[in-house]
């Protein structure tokens, strides 16, 4: 490259960290083009089963954890392949952002190691990050919730009225209440989020944006110390395990130190941006800021952002934060829990020979009139984030015939997913929070099916996102805001994101066909997820009692023996 | 064999009409021993998405036709090839019996030639042998069954408060109102059972047990013409179309004709038994004649017959005719519209690669604790004929998640089929109509995962016909009454029918755990099937209007252009 480098040859470099893997993406500061990129798996992907990254011990249930230091190995590998990969003089990047699922949470010592890292504490399950489908704090949530709508706590509401076992509070109340001893030695409860921006720049922040969605920090403060003590005696000071620097989306955590320098081949002291979530970047990368566009990052789950510009609260939504896409705004946040997870699994481990492909069943899908599958399912396969925020919902699928083929049950799938869209939305508009077109970001934008039936279900013109890479592009363009090149992110994102606005646009007569198909849905929706009656918690129950019987992995996995390594 | 034959050297022929093919059985009249058997496959098979016997038009949804000339195939087959096989001289032979599906039924000439053997008629769907499973006279029965409450029919109540869309009178309704030039033509309108009879001896018969259960026969009396004018002013002689002379089962219809005699290899005249239907000859075949005792034929779909020494009116049970199943007794009949075909319409349809077995699938859901997968499923995917009588009906699948996996949903299946029956049998102890064991006869009987999830389900001991041909065998016993070798039905049965009894017993442990289950179960089934909410059936209306309006087969065949053939 040409060494007297201008204002036009600086690049930031974006990570994106996912479910199963990490991206790192060398963008161009200038129009945001992206000029190299470099994907690494993490080694123990999700550990759901056994702790395979320690003894292997079977996991409970819905347990889902991971091993923080593959998210160092994506700074290790895939940052230097991605420089690599653009042919960038490393001299030229002034810039590191990053963004993370969430909520992905772990307990750290005070200077940040997980302790899962400390050698006697491996073993013992609840010492890793759990990932954001670790769905075994469900039972720890629903007091969260009882509590606070019986003592009117005044956040409750900022959260749909109810806060989700994937967040920091219910898994840290499992971690209290199955494994003491380990609350005990965490001296700090962290994002991983925040945390890999700790390994970056050596200095802890936390961000806005997961401080007040997963964390509960509302008009400046976090739950109240009685609210947390009459949760239970020994929670009463979590929040000195959460408290410290908050900073606002784009601004400088710190200089990127000489370890992560060395780790990931960029220059020491370059701008490391705070943490931040891959669906809020995503918004920026999108172009989609100014309110009323609602981006949905649609790949295994779906997450869904919308800026508003006053403050609402909406029954079911995963929570409302100032400032918590972009600084001026009201971030609002709502998810589905399952999408592309639901299709991978009818393709991997539903759909009959001949069938288990995505492109086979869709092409065969996309010939059918609206409706003449006869089924609806409700896409709770993975439970429900909102509108319902139950993670013990299960999936239903209904107007089965010995008629019935692959094709049909894949769309009913699809459809499923769209209706809990517009379930979602209708919630936003009611409660005065419009939603006048969508952005879909991710993986599932190649589906163009999947496309134009969410357009006909949602009678909203769709837009799709100008980068297979958006959160990696979101996280770029938050770099270039901490390291000075733009004023604030919508100026950067104005600059550097990209959108094809409607792409797909509601056919009138398919829309009309969706409304009656809707509206079962939303019948079944309510009889099962809204007290019609509670079949699916209570055969929850019996399965994890009669799992529980036949093979009683320890509940608590504290109550394992502490294995004491040299 | 020796010449000199005696009286344990005499043989009777039954012959089995199933759904896709019939089965002759050679059986010696002493002891019931099953010399030699033959199957015969229909040519045409089931009719169900075009008019393959004829010139191949498309049938509308829901149709299902035959060919009766596929059922003479079977004498002219079958029979001389289980002889063959038997190696029985054919002048050994006293008798011949048969069993048929019912209601499947068929318009002819006054003479007994079906509507689709005259040459100009062929390309008529309805002039065509309507099978058992035709499920498009729906809209029939409705109006059928609320004329009948609102004109407190007496007979009604016999049929559970409900007539169904598979019997005499709404397939005729359907033929009169789709094709009225054709249903002037039918001068008789004609179950199969007594059709074949008409074939093997050369007289019209009509069997009190087809009379009775499908053809409203109360009493001594059908149902009265003003009531049938009601209906449809065209349909007040309806009965002129049935009534002939009656017999009772066992009892001698006549003599095998010449052409019989020449189709079959048997000797003219010897005794042919009045038709019957396959689930109520094989009671006889299962020594299954006593009160208390309910015989469950499980194949495609199950036939429940059991007898009871009074008369009592059960709430969507198919059925109670005085001496529909043996005389003497009060014959109660239920059924499930699909039970094998649904597990054949998951290996087939619906389970992936490496599970596409009923072996496999199996094995492996016999290793799960009851309750561990978390599933409920409702047997309706060939709709519900007991308790509900709704062919529109469909079947619904709730607790799905990531984690199932095939087993688990053919585990569910097998358990709603199971839980299906125990609705019918709580349903007859409910309205003092005992059911103290279960007897199991049909091809379902191998699968011993299934048997023993009915033992625990229903909390009932269950036996096992001794025969694989359940109901040759029963068809074989009544040629023997026919011919004189024994005085009775009863008597033959004693004779040769055969059973093993209590072969599986409920397991206390899980028969509780199934109680949960099937609790669930019923709060499903009265949701979703008596008036909590009708999604099902308005799914069922959407599919078929969107169907409809993108592939607009005639609703009314006879719209369809007239073929005049030479």
């Amino acid at each position: 490259m040409d060494e007297a480098a201008g204002p036009d040859d600086r690049y930031v470099v974006g990570v994106d960290f996912g479910t199963l893997s990490g991206r790192a993406l060398v963008v161009r500061v200038a129009d945001g083009a992206e000029v190299g990129t470099a994907v690494h798996e993490y080694r123990h992907a999700v550990m759901d089963t056994a702790l395979t990254a320690a003894d292997g011990r079977r996991l409970p249930a819905d347990w889902a954890l991971q091993d923080p230091d593959d998210y160092r190995d994506v700074l290790r590998q895939a940052v230097p392949a991605a420089l690599a990969a653009a042919g960038v003089d490393p001299a030229r990047v002034i810039g590191v952002g990053i963004d993370f699922t969430a909520c992905t949470v772990l307990p750290t010592l005070a200077d940040g190691t997980p302790l899962c890292e400390v050698p006697e504490l491996r073993t013992r399950p609840h010492a890793w990050a759990k990932l954001w489908k670790h769905h075994a704090a469900q039972r720890q949530a629903d007091r969260i919730n009882a509590l606070a709508h019986e003592r009117g706590e005044p956040w409750i509401g900022r959260y749909g009225g109810k806060i989700s076992a994937e967040w920091q509070y219910a898994k840290a109340l499992q971690l209290l209440e199955e494994d003491p001893e380990l609350y005990a030695r965490a001296e700090r409860w962290i994002e991983a989020a925040d945390w890999i921006v700790w390994q970056l720049c050596g200095a802890e922040t936390r961000n806005v944006c997961t401080a007040g969605y997963k964390g509960i920090r509302q008009d400046g403060r976090y739950p109240a110390r009685d609210y947390l003590a009459a949760l239970h005696p020994g929670f009463a000071d979590f929040v000195a395990k959460l408290d410290g620097r908050l900073a606002p989306l784009g601004a400088r955590a710190g200089g990127l130190t000489a370890q992560a320098a060395a780790w990931t081949g960029l220059p020491e002291g370059v701008a490391v941006a705070v943490g931040n979530v891959d669906a809020h970047v995503t918004a920026a990368a999108a172009q989609a800021l100014d309110p009323g566009r609602l981006v949905a990052i649609m790949g295994t789950s779906t997450c869904h952002v919308v800026n508003g510009a006053r403050l609402a609260e909406v029954a079911g939504m995963c929570g409302v934060v100032d400032g918590g896409i972009s600084a001026g705004s009201w971030g609002y946040e709502a998810g589905q829990s399952g999408v592309g997870d639901i299709f991978g699994w009818y393709v991997e481990h539903a759909a009959p020979a001949g069938w288990a492909s995505h492109e086979a069943l869709s092409a065969a899908a996309a010939a059918q009139p609206v409706g003449a599958h006869g089924l609806i399912a409700l896409d709770w396969w993975n439970g429900n984030r909102s509108l319902l925020v139950n993670h013990d919902l299960s999936g239903v699928l209904v107007g089965l015939t010995l008629a019935t083929r692959p094709p049909d049950v894949y769309r009913a799938l699809l459809e499923s997913t769209a209706y809990g869209t517009r379930m979602i939305i209708e919630a936003f508009a009611d409660a005065g929070v419009p939603v006048d077109e969508v952005i879909v970001a991710g993986g599932l934008t190649a589906n163009t099916l999947l496309m134009q039936i969410y357009a006909d279900v949602t009678r909203r013109p769709l837009g799709i996102i100008g980068s297979a890479q958006g959160p990696a592009l979101g996280s770029a363009i938050h770099a270039a805001v901490a390291a000075g090149a733009y004023p604030d992110v919508p100026a950067a994102s104005a600059a550097m994101g990209r959108v094809d606005r409607d792409v797909y646009r509601p056919d009138p007569e398919r829309a009309r066909a969706y409304d009656a198909l809707y509206a079962e849905y939303r019948r079944l929706h309510d009889h099962f997820g809204r007290g019609g009656d509670d079949t699916l918690l209570r055969l929850r129950a019996i399965r994890n009692a009669a799992r529980q019987a036949a093979d009683p992995t320890p509940a608590a996995p504290a109550a394992a023996p502490l294995e004491v390594m040299a």
